[in-house]
């Protein structure tokens, strides 16, 4: 079966006990719906810096969540000075340090990631597409770049939007664009 | 059988005419020997730049060939500005018009290409490793971000290094780092 592809760019997820450090007490502010249900880009960007250099605007996505979690790819890892693990979302245990600078405060912790290749499910798209009781599947991917990934995750929230996301590296490694369909290997 | 890894950063080849016009009437000078046989990097760098922006610190490779040839990742391509197509080594028909900035000259051209992926053999590696009248294989790579990459073509030169090369967003995209050994799949 296909599904699309959602390239993820490097972004900040914030708390909103961190937001505040970083923007003061002021609404966090939408700028575009994202694909999945009650997500979307904001007008707010940081800046991040890890041990080399940093890299600005820098995209923070709403709303606030649990935790502050800093996502990129291994390109710019390198480009940064820092090392992270790759991991699912939320799990930080030992994520990388990195700060992040708002434009009024910045704040360093335990929080950068490379994300996990994962698909979005729910209990609906899991009983249509035959994705019941499986953790993780494979993807096949066409074109001039062509290949197989593995170790994507099955992530399950209430309600989803079914879309493979990968990272940056992996989308150009394969030439995929937002919207490409390839195909699930389970 | 197993192959090991050689990650290009992006690089530039140039032509001795080229040459001179970037860096004028003085010898090319050797930096650091590359694993390939007679192939070195260079002490000199030069600037890219596409319809966007511009890179700088480019090396360039030697010695001088019979064309000249930029070699970029897709990730790169983005960030300049360019469309380059996906080709072997030399064949530049179709590839990307970018501008290619030495210390006392400047040039523009079609020049600019993704690499194939490929892995570099001789005679006898063909003859050693079974690989005789093969075109193109698959790798398999192993680590938290495996898969399988397909269209590696084997780049026969009179006499090689066993390698596979592969560009910063393949290499990134698996988390490979130089002289990892990874599968081939015929």
């Amino acid at each position: 079966m296909n599904v699309k592809v959602g390239i993820s760019n490097r972004h900040v997820h914030l708390t909103y006990e961190d937001y505040k450090i970083l923007f003061g007490d002021i609404p966090l502010t939408k700028r575009n719906d994202l694909t999945q249900p009650n997500t979307y880009a904001c007008n707010e960007t940081v800046t991040i810096k890890g041990e080399k250099r940093e890299l600005s605007n820098v995209r923070v996505l709403g709303p606030c969540r649990t935790y502050t979690q800093v996502e990129v790819s291994k390109t710019d890892a390198y480009y940064l000075g820092v090392n992270p693990p790759v991991r699912n979302s939320g799990k930080l245990d030992d994520a990388y340090e990195i700060t992040i600078i708002g434009p009024i405060g910045e704040i360093t912790k335990k929080a950068c990631i490379i994300a996990t290749r994962h698909i979005h499910v729910d209990k609906n798209i899991r009983r249509e597409h035959n994705l019941e009781g499986i953790e993780k599947v494979s993807v096949k991917i066409s074109g001039e770049k062509s290949g197989i990934i593995e170790n994507v995750f099955l992530k399950e929230s209430d309600e989803a939007y079914f879309e493979l996301h990968l990272d940056t590296d992996d989308g150009n490694a394969f030439l995929l664009n937002n919207g490409d369909e390839v195909e699930i290997i389970i």
